[in-house]
């Protein structure tokens, strides 16, 4: 299945060249699987922050394809690639219209308190499975 | 009348202490006044770029009454307190239900090529000036 | 007596109209804060996060004389105006050579465990005392 | 031969888990390559925008090793791997003492007017193809 995001890109994001600056990208691709957490998983980053737990970056792997410009609105795509038992592979893509702007696969870790490696909780998990399993309508 | 925009406080807004970072709320305040140029005034920033025009901020004035957490969402309430011949004023305020984080008076003047202020544009000011004097319904 | 800081503006604080975007300016005021915490005041804000300390930002006025670009190096001056009970009041200067870009003045909080404002740590507070009352050599 | 910056971590940089949020990495590696650029290459940020020329980043892949913290200074090392027609890659480490935080493997383009890649002007491929080959002294 794929989890969707809208991002209208803003004056913000944009370099001294018009087009988005790539950190401004992490902090889209941080926002779509923060969002992702929340509205899917069942656990948002706050309540996250609250019990000790995260889901720290361990691994990106990006292309940018083409620059994004002011004014325009990227669709953002998440996808959820390999669930592992401490970790989730992502692959999320930005488009406009037509045009593949950027791919981004990511690897998170699920860590509790300390910052070590645990195993995923089975609720989360078993929403995360549901999740990548489930066909798209 | 008053133009509001929401803003969920996500991870990228917070700093260790687990509150907004000042600088993200200035974040914040710049798209609210961004989007306002494109809905209510009728000329987008990507719009003014092309052109070579834009709205810098010459004042601000900010008072942060109490912090905001990850996860809330902030209601952005912007008011034009002053029309002048190439600038204007915004009051932009941020709430969180009835409590009070962010009053942001703003001052940012029209300018175009070369970065020289310049009279507003009359279809802009006429806009602005309209959005001034309507009452919320 | 003043506290000096150099920021060489980078791409990253550059926007579209290839001067600095004023909330990275924050980011640069809040830069030179911190460095004066650590070094006069001896308080770093690694020491405050790890005791459940902090100064958060309680009030802001800014004016932005002049644009600054790429390319340029700042030159900040951070001065103390008011040292109170629980607060300081900060005056923070950047300059390009002769060229005058932005005075910020500043109201920090001494806060303690749930972020209360408290009456400042005798150490830290004498060690403020002494650089605003100290003449420049 | 290896091209080397240091970086203070800030406030700014540090998320409410209190390590370094990973889009601030991207703004920490985008700042090494920029002073490369302008030390090493011999053109900078600046030089370029004014020549409608630039260095976009065309593809990444970085592993995060461990978790940097509010007042760690990072050692960034970056090293020329492959210097092509009109690219460069670059493999950019962060350290701090002998602990390793960050590896990012980045692909930069050429571009001039409009954005299109072109060949390296000879003069700056010259000195990057000089860097790669110097031994380390």
């Amino acid at each position: 299945m794929i989890y969707r995001r809208a991002t209208p890109i803003e004056f913000n994001h944009c370099d001294p060249a018009g087009i988005v600056f790539y950190p401004r990208y992490f902090e889209m691709t941080n926002s779509v699987v923060e969002n992702f957490f929340r509205e899917v998983a069942g656990q948002s980053y706050a309540a996250m922050m609250e019990a000790g737990q995260g889901v720290p970056t361990a691994r990106l792997e990006t292309e940018f394809h083409a620059p994004s410009r002011l004014g325009e609105v990227l669709e953002w795509w998440l996808r959820v690639t390999r669930l592992g038992g401490s970790s989730v592979g992502f692959t999320v893509e930005a488009w406009c219209g037509a045009s593949h702007r950027v791919t981004a696969k990511l690897v998170l870790v699920w860590v509790e308190a300390g910052g070590r490696p645990k195993p995923w909780p089975e609720a989360i998990r078993a929403r995360i499975a549901a999740f990548q399993e489930a066909d798209d309508a």
